[in-house]
């Protein structure tokens, strides 16, 4: 279908919806109330305006039957921080358009967070939601699939704030991050203007929510990049074959508060998102001995090699008879552990993944591995910075993509992700 | 590591393992017992001969605690044909290697089969398993980790007769199977020597089999392709929301048994593989009704649109007042019919796939299709002559890669796939 045939506003489906069109009453700062939802580039068949719309557009929606487990989407935080992991993610990030502006990127942000509380309780979106003249819609694709604990966690990066001309409100801790040493990054799979976490425990879910959120950005954010993980069942071990998230600190940890913080980061984080590809074929060769010392834990429970169980503290000052440290210099686990990095505490959440094999036959396998913390710059720099010049297990390890993203504070009914930046 | 290195025939930790070195008094003719396990060709550590080495390999291996759901491996079909249907799945094609022969070719089939029955009763591999001279092992990945339902398929492709100099045996159903009109197959992603088919209801689990496969297989079968697929949670719906593969035959019509059937293949099948992708993004613009009468069903409950529930028989005469048939003339399910295709019956078994999008944006998604039949030139090949000259489907449809295997029959404990091809 012709770009010119799908943006003619009358062959919107939504021109004249009611619940919609009524809702224009809300605060809304710094720009246009109308256009809000399409943004004030496009042929917008709908009277409204900020905070309300979102609410207006949901209560006016098709309530199917919600089923459980839902993770409620508003609250202080965003959810998939403090979530239990879900066993399927997807995380993509998207770049917007040459032509956006402030109030273009909050109508996109207006929809996807409408279109994530449906979502997120198991609901068809309403047909308001699609994109003015777009004849493209829900296919109930979902119809019949439980949300099945799905989350959707939206993030910033750095180009967002110059894009939207909110440069000024950039904060300090979102500079790029410094190149490591061993980096082999990829940049075409790294950074980008906006993050979506996608988690559930089905990746039937997973998959069609990345879709939806594609679709009702077309012609204002396009895909940059996207990366698919998964756990196992239990949830305990990598593709390494180690027990991994072990002392992995309260999430709460990550969140940011206290006096400093802008409203609109208030209950948020910042996450590092690194896709590290193990060298599996490699790493397989090793003798067992080798690989538990490279890690300084126990292939079988993951405890320390000080001894003790999985959840053990290690002994890092323990020396053999002979004087020889039990866990080696080296050991990934005494390179990363908080007494070894000023206290700079890491919330990891991280999926596997394995896309097949590369062009030369080895895996294209590895680690989603994702680091939240109030400030990268006290939190994972420092932590890879030490990985990155001696650590044993990075041998095995090759970091393939990097990005960083600031992550808005938690949505209330009715309002959208960083609106309080956007409204400014 | 170098290769020479790894071939080192001392380097190999089961050189005089004692089970499987004592294990050589089965039948097995054509070739010599010695060596069987690791092929003709290798610095064999291990005198093994046929049908008792998977056996003994078996009962010599590390028993650990096999969690439930396990699916059993042996038995007169193979497992993964009348199974219910996983929610994930890696099918992989392998290629012998230039220097392959009857005998590596069993070899390889012995280490993969004994490998199955561990793998899907949730053990550990036995070290003996490895091939000679690599250093590379089990590294625990999936201990914890359910076999989730876990089955292994395997089939042999129109080539794998030539590779091995059985080309006399080869079924003429295994012919390559015609070109149809529509289809844009990539054959990098077709066809291939041997096949696996590994599902499970866990996708760590799926991931880590193929590559312990693959492992096994190094130096005598290199992978040729892989696709990833999955369910909802629920399996019912394929990406394009229809509710998807009613009317299902009863599985057992795939498999074959008769006189006219070589005793490798009694208890086996035929499976095609196609990756279908979908066009999605076409596909969400058109209106409801058109996609319904696509199909010939309607998109909320699978009901054909001649009424009913999903599982009432479709009335293929039925017309309007006005004269028009219900089920359009080029409706996909009048089409598909059996009562189109003379008979012809297809199992169907498949999941969905979503690789992220394209080069140019589209999202590479679509169906791992999976026809199941005993004799693919009644079962697939007219259905699908029919389907790619009409089927209002298939515009939104492309088929971008193709294979056939012959699935051999059931295997007995001891007995490892295709014994009865190989030693005959």
């Amino acid at each position: 279908m012709p770009q010119a045939d799908r943006e003619a506003a009358g062959d919107h489906p939504a021109a004249g919806a009611g619940e919609a069109g009524r809702a224009g009453s809300a605060a809304c700062g710094g720009f246009s109330r109308r256009r809000m939802l399409f943004g004030a580039g496009g042929a917008a068949a709908l009277a409204a305006g900020g905070a309300a719309t979102a609410a207006a557009l949901r209560d006016g929606g098709d309530r199917a039957a919600a089923p459980d487990p839902v993770v409620p989407f508003h609250g202080p935080h965003q959810a998939g921080i403090l979530t239990p992991r879900q066993q399927h993610v997807r995380l993509a990030a998207f770049d917007l358009g040459t032509r956006t502006d402030r109030g273009r990127a909050a109508a996109l942000l207006i929809r996807w967070t409408t279109a994530a509380g449906h979502l997120t309780r198991g609901e068809a979106l309403p047909p308001e939601l699609e994109p003015p003249g777009s004849r493209a819609a829900e296919t109930g694709v979902l119809a019949g699939s439980g949300p099945a604990r799905l989350t959707l966690t939206f993030g910033l990066g750095h180009a967002f704030f110059d894009r939207t001309g909110l440069t000024a409100a950039r904060p300090e801790a979102l500079a790029a991050l410094p190149a490591f040493p061993e980096d082999r990054l990829d940049p075409a799979r790294g950074d980008g203007d906006l993050l979506v976490q996608i988690g559930a425990d089905d990746p039937f879910v997973t998959a069609h929510v990345l879709r939806t959120l594609q679709r009702l950005a077309r012609g204002e954010a396009a895909l940059r990049w996207t990366m698919t993980g998964f756990t196992a069942a239990d949830g305990r071990r990598n593709l390494m074959g180690q027990v991994d998230g072990t002392n992995n600190p309260d999430a709460r940890r990550a969140l940011l508060s206290g006096p400093g913080v802008p409203a609109w980061l208030a209950g948020g984080s910042y996450v590092v998102i690194r896709r590290i590809r193990m060298l599996l074929d490699h790493w397989d060769t090793l003798p067992p001995t080798h690989r538990e010392q490279a890690l300084g834990r126990r292939t079988a429970d993951g405890a320390p090699l000080t001894g003790g169980t999985e959840h053990t503290p290690v002994d890092l000052a323990a020396v053999r008879p002979d004087g020889v440290p039990v866990i080696a210099t080296n050991a990934h686990i005494r390179l990363a552990a908080p007494a070894s990095n000023n206290g700079a505490t890491l919330v990891r959440r991280s999926w596997s993944y394995h896309d097949g094999p590369r062009a030369d036959g080895t895996p294209d396998a590895g680690l989603l591995f994702t680091a939240w913390q109030p400030d990268p710059r006290t939190g994972f720099v420092p932590v890879q910075h030490r990985l990155s010049r001696g650590d044993a297990l990075s041998r095995y390890l090759v970091h393939e993509a990097s990005a960083l993203f600031a992550v808005p504070g938690g949505i209330s009914p009715g309002g959208y992700v960083a609106q309080a930046l956007l409204e400014g």
